[in-house]
């Protein structure tokens, strides 16, 4: 692996608290993991960090709970960091689903833990950077430039890159998933942006044990009356000849199918489909970092969970993910309250193909019970190959990491369905969680406020108001004469220029 | 008058749209007063300002409208230019109601609308700096503290200083004007902060020809059904024995009697009443102040004009508006949709004190017209003799000014009750007001911007976002541990620490 090291500074521990949005969780696998690779740190910082993350903790939660919570979490300190002195960079390919989590789940390994959160805050960003204001110009954007993605954010600690946005169609009837501004004049009026594709930089890469490409893809957060209209019919994923597939047995979602293909020729943003956009990026990326250790992990929440899925699929079916040199890299799906998206064929065809998912889900969610609620991988091996034929018998593929938010003291008893299909609160939920039946104790002392960021879902007593999350004056500005205004961006990052080269090489022209 | 000049400054000019919030006005008037102050200045820069304005409109009125305006406009600013060539300095008098305002409403004196319109922002900064989320810690307060009030709301130029700030008692029976925090653990479960005292600065007392003392109250601005509860009866001013009026038949609406002289004496911010603290602190001022000349304006909004009535009725009928040498403070009212206070009689005994009131109303509030829908002023003089002992029959008091939100091309046809109640809406409407059926036409070139700021009432071709004033992250900071959380606030003011030996020498202690 071609990267330089000398960038893995110490400088993480210090900062990281100053005012990032959402903030740096304070995990103590990274600062471990450091000492390790460089012996002259001292486990004295670990502990300051510890101490005064407690002292935080203290002021958050009530006095009832304090003590005995304190007590835990001394003792999780104590094992926890023995099990944490393992180093993500030696045994990421078992994080990233190379043996299915055999044996990682119950108890919960620590660093698939914290690596799980780490692709969530990713897929989580996709919500906290998109545009839903209909009275903003540009509603249905990313509010931030490419560049400063992360910045933006507030996680310039990041350590990633983003490469590419990547927008869909929204001529497709997909409820609620697409946000339009009520403006007259406006970006795009048929574009939403729906994720993106980022790099770890060298010093993150270092850390990781090789170089991380991850797609994230936003999906949806309100009114989930969309998931009935899901019980729309399967579709041969090859019906098209869009996405090729030798089997026309292997079928999928046939609404999930169309946002992932469907494309606009009329529209700078979506005159490319997202397929194009994702195959051609990967393509790109692979070949700029041909001599590396190279990773594709896809995250995504809700619908995104349904694109990570397909998009996971094509990039392998597609052979996009093999090297120059004929290495195949590893492709894993961490997916979040994702409803199901095929066939059983289609589970076997991408199982067969070596993509590994894993989709973290609560048990309360109703969307991840969606499509085939009634014939799917649950129903007796007889009546599945009985219901085979239908066009509603759907299987969730990959393997399952079922949370349920009643086992969070944080949490209300009375949230509804959005609550229950709420990413920030799964973050919570996987923070403090160890195992089936497990005391549930959060063990990187993320701040529980996030959850109530977009949500009402934190109990009262933690006094964070709900749905916080907003900006000064809805980002109204006063220009130079003093006028409140929405400000003008500076151009919109739509397709790279070369984009058509890379289709072309890919096969994918339209004209094809 | 013992105010010293050379402050007078020209910086006015030069800044003034650099962030703050409300916008200062781009009004024509102080400069070219200053013009005529100091013979140095010339007419060049008032072209720049006007011009650089003219530019912004532009980009907020709609093509169809730009024209037209545009030529309105720069014919009114050449005879407008005449007209505000009149000093306030010289007219204070007139513009605070003098000789009832004669002559100067139809067409409106320009000094007088930029007057109105600079008061009523003193009363709009009430509700803007307001905590009215129920989940602050501190919900019921004043966001800022008082030595920055001003600033903090980005009014820096307004140049006045905040000597006080009032609080209210909340266990009175008036919906919707108390706010109450969620959480167990607040500032006060009693008090609620109900507006302010400032005077202006050695630089604007120049300006405006005398130290001006400004009471300014805040009113209701949501959920007007507790106009309902105003059907509520009207009771001798003097039955309580704490306001003293000679004369028994003078009645008030018995709410707006508790509200302005209840107190809860185990609260350290209601232990006394609002008159309490209004009456203390006026007599303080006029000492401090006693060998100039002084002006008291009272302002206040819906509710809060009750109140501005009220407490300017009893400043002069306690006499707190005599200076030490007999000399009687002009008291002077302008309110804006306020509803009806007291009686026939209470209008005779507060005219006849030489209190002047000037209202402003937009014809299709609902609130101007309660309490006494029935019997008011309005009824033959013969019924309102007969209704005189009705404890239901209500008059209003001074000088009504009537604006009408339809001839503003700028609003929709569709708002509800209470946009037709709002402030902003009604200082837009000043602005565009130049007399009875005369053109809608905005003359300081107010941001039309501001209607929305918490209301939906602009049309949407201006592309303002309705309800736009937010704070970010609803106040929510990371503290230096990265955690969200609501900031402590510093010590919330409260009274001065010599308000009781001003209270005895008021004679209003509470064991007399």
């Amino acid at each position: 692996m071609a990267i330089a090291l000398p960038k893995i500074v110490f400088s993480l521990t210090g900062h990281g608290y100053g005012g990032e949005f959402p903030p740096k969780k304070p995990s103590p696998t990274p600062l471990l993991r450091r000492k390790n690779r460089f012996q002259g740190v001292k486990t004295v910082q670990i502990t300051s960090v510890l101490s005064k993350t407690n002292e935080s903790m203290a002021s958050t939660i009530t006095d009832l709970d304090r003590e005995e919570q304190e007590a835990e979490e001394q003792k999780m300190r104590r094992t926890g960091t023995e099990s944490n002195e393992r180093r993500l960079a030696d045994c990421w390919r078992e994080i990233q689903g190379q043996d299915d989590w055999i044996g990682m789940l119950d108890p919960i390994d620590p660093l698939l833990r914290s690596e799980l959160i780490r692709y969530g805050e990713m897929a989580q960003a996709c919500y906290d950077a998109f545009d839903f204001d209909p009275f903003s110009k540009y509603c249905g954007t990313c509010r931030f430039i490419r560049r400063r993605f992360f910045d933006s954010l507030g996680l310039p600690n990041l350590g990633y890159e983003v490469t590419r946005y990547l927008y869909a169609t929204s001529n497709i009837n997909l409820p609620n998933f697409f946000k339009k501004s009520r403006w007259p004049k406006v970006w795009s009026r048929n574009a939403n942006w729906i994720g993106y594709v980022a790099v770890s930089d060298d010093e993150t890469s270092a850390r990781l044990g090789r170089r991380d490409i991850t797609i994230a893809w936003r999906g949806t957060v309100t009114r989930l009356e969309w998931i009935v209209d899901l019980m729309d019919f399967l579709r041969p994923i090859s019906s098209d000849k869009i996405i090729p597939c030798p089997d026309p047995t292997v079928k999928a979602e046939s609404g999930f199918l169309n946002l992932y293909t469907d494309k606009d020729e009329n529209c700078r943003f979506c005159k490319y489909s997202a397929r194009e956009q994702i195959l051609t990026e990967i393509r790109k990326l692979i070949q700029q970092y041909s001599n590396e250790d190279l990773s594709i992990t896809i995250t995504g929440h809700s619908l995104g969970s349904a694109l990570a899925i397909l998009s996971a699929y094509d990039i392998v079916e597609t052979g996009q993910h093999l090297t120059q040199d004929g290495r195949a890299v590893p492709v894993c799906v961490f997916s979040f309250s994702g409803p199901r998206v095929g066939n059983v064929r289609f589970k076997e065809r991408l199982e067969g193909l070596g993509v590994k998912v894993l989709r973290v889900v609560n048990v309360h969610d109703t969307v991840p019970k969606v499509p085939g609620v009634f014939f799917n991988e649950q129903v007796p091996k007889l009546v599945q190959k009985m219901a085979e034929g239908l066009p509603w018998c759907y299987s969730h593929v990959g393997i399952e990491l079922q949370l349920d938010h009643k086992n969070s003291p944080f949490l209300k008893d009375t949230g509804g369905p959005t609550n229950f299909h709420n990413l920030e609160a799964h973050l919570h939920l996987l923070d403090g969680y160890h195992g089936k039946g497990k005391r549930f104790m959060l063990s990187s002392k993320r701040d529980i406020a996030l959850v109530n960021k977009a949500a009402d879902f934190l109990k009262d007593h933690h006094l964070v108001p709900p749905f916080w999350r907003q900006d000064e004056n809805k980002g109204m500005v006063r220009n130079h004469e003093g006028r409140w205004v929405q400000p003008e961006r500076p151009k919109l990052d739509d397709h790279p220029t070369d984009m058509h080269h890379h289709i072309k090489q890919l096969g994918l022209t339209s004209d094809s």
